[in-house]
């Protein structure tokens, strides 16, 4: 087991009316709040309206359009601007892991002089940060119970992961019912994030039985409520459990005193969306069978096992490399069954800058560090394999 | 699922050599240190020398002597007039659980200007608390990671659990190696212990696929890790493993959206050693098998029978009510089997006082409202069961 240091200080307010609270939240952090939000989806669910109405005698600055893989350029430097300009004392993220991811790095930006990519690079360490509050309208990132957002740069082709304690929400409110709107593309593509953040955890070195058994029952949990929310988008439970599974994915609940993954699917997916702006969990979803084709071995072939059994229910008794291939194989068939769109070539990606993101992941992401180590040439491989 | 709220800011800082972060850590609260300590076994271990060493600079005022099941009178009492007296900036609690909580209640105490017993009863409610940071020693209580104390009062057979937020520890250190001292008997109780935080935490409405998964990860590896702690003590992954499992035992993480349970074998327990002082983890471990046998009927049946598949690997094929049996006996064999004496005549109790204790649970603990709801009748029926 490894050495760590880990801490995750936010507040999680969780179930169906819980936004009433909202109030006396916010009048802990101060009077001027910038409100961030996405395309409009909270103002069709009467969400906006809600915020609005309840924070009467707030002034509120407003910043919206924030789109899915959240962009720097305008929406980061928008919304610094607009910290600083209005001198906001609070960020209130309404919306999904994008709109929170975005005002992370606006929460860093607006404290600092200088241009907020050098944060975001780790050139400059954050100093303070704006507190952030967030209303989470999208069970999959995990964003508001982590201390990362990732930002992407459309003229360099860089989507990055910037991470800093400074940036947990300060308070998160979780209401399930603001999910039921969710359609199936989406809540299927929050499922296929949540799996794969656990995926991403469980494949590592000095796993123990404590995590390897969190990490099963997320994913199984995960597959049986992502299916009843699919199949009735009113069901309250099973919209309630799959939030709550999709909290846990990203703040290393699942996998503290594990060697470090490197999270390869991720490094991977980002340059997928940054080239070609497609849905995180999607990409996510085509990536991780191939991945995890590409990097069954010798050595890697217990954890596969244990994965087949536990997550699966496959039949121990098998041949262990069976187990294994059948569980890539279910792992598979899980994400088309949920209507996930399980080729490059379905989402708008086709062979010809293969090599170009190869190259690009093998020099940002240090995929030569990860579980299973990934050079260049794997990771071309596992893109053509996924077309 | 039900509706919650919650946080635990505590940061964790685990591993071998860990302590040494200890100055660092320190001086964000101040300069003036009450060191709160027990009977002497970190001195045995070389860890107070280390923490007076690491801390030069610092003034430090010491409470030693602080007993398993924390007393109010003295210890609770003189930390706060200690804290007082000498304006202490920060608690630093060297030892188990006990020494934690009962510098949870000297940490609310000391910023507070009447009787602690005031706030212990919840007759006032603390504003204030001085930080608490801890280096925990035996793998047990998970009072290193939640907001809870349980004090005792000699002079009324009171045994309180007091949680506040506030009381939260800022940063607890946790290297494993602490522990390896630990005799069999209180790493045994360490572990029934935390099982049972578990257990009464499974046995509840309103579970969820995620959060039963989660309790019976936690339960199989408590098993197996803590035998192997038995076996080995110097096991440093078994310890280390154990170490995690017992921290997640009380800040509910295992339970959210569960509706409460009622804690009803720590309701039964609390009075066990509040009369008779004996070790918490073993009263607990006595309780158990009998409350479960109590309690099995044919609503609770379904839960009985998870938890003997889940965590006993007991045949699914089997009879429900067998299973549910099987899965009773398990529980108390395995205990059994880690050396607690699994009857109270084993620990000084014999049936004089069993009427009173059952009277005071009854009327103190609120067990009526428990998962399995329980009468004063049920108690005095569980205790004489248990003798």
């Amino acid at each position: 087991m490894q050495n760590f240091d880990y801490m995750t200080p936010t507040r999680l307010i969780f179930g169906k009316g819980v936004v009433e609270k909202l109030p006396s939240v916010m009048a802990q952090f101060g009077k001027k709040i910038l409100l961030t939000y996405g395309g409009g989806s909270i103002k069709k669910i009467g969400l906006y309206q809600k915020v609005v109405e309840l924070l009467k005698g707030y002034e509120i600055v407003e910043l919206s359009g924030i789109q899915p893989n959240p962009k720097y350029d305008p929406s980061v430097l928008d919304g610094v601007r607009l910290c600083k300009e209005h001198k906001v004392d609070v960020i209130l993220a309404v919306g999904g892991g994008s709109v929170l991811d975005c005002s992370k790095a606006i929460a860093a930006g607006a404290c600092y002089d200088g241009d907020p990519w050098d944060l975001i690079t780790y050139k400059v360490k954050a100093k303070a940060a704006l507190p952030i509050v967030d209303i989470i309208t999208l069970a999959a990132t995990g964003s508001e119970y982590d201390a990362g957002g990732v930002i992407s740069r459309t003229d360099t082709n860089d989507k990055i992961g910037y991470i800093d304690r400074l940036l947990y929400p300060r308070v998160s409110f979780l209401d399930p019912t603001y999910t039921f709107s969710v359609n199936k593309k989406q809540t299927a593509a929050g499922i296929a994030d949540a799996m794969n953040h656990t995926i991403e955890q469980y494949f590592a070195e000095d796993t123990t039985l404590l995590n390897d058994g969190f990490c099963e029952s997320m994913l199984r949990s995960l597959m049986v409520n992502g299916r009843r929310c699919l199949e009735n988008p009113e069901d309250y439970t099973a919209r309630a459990e799959m939030m709550l599974a999709c909290t846990y994915g990203c703040n290393n609940i699942l996998s503290l005193g594990n060697s470090p993954s490197g999270w390869p699917c991720h490094g991977i997916e980002h340059a997928l969306s940054a080239y070609y702006d497609i849905t995180h969990g999607e990409g996510l979803a085509i990536i991780t069978p191939r991945w995890m084709r590409h990097i069954l071995n010798e050595h890697t072939l217990p954890r596969f096992v244990k994965y087949g059994i536990n997550v699966f229910g496959i039949d121990p008794t098998l041949p262990q490399k069976e187990i294994a291939e059948r569980a890539i194989d279910e792992t598979y068939h899980f994400f088309e069954s949920i209507g996930i769109p399980m080729h490059l070539r379905e989402v708008g990606i086709d062979d010809s800058r293969i090599g170009e993101m190869a190259h690009h992941i093998a020099v940002n992401e240090g995929l030569d560090q990860a579980y299973a180590p990934l050079s260049e040439e794997d990771i071309a491989e596992i893109l053509t394999k996924s077309l």
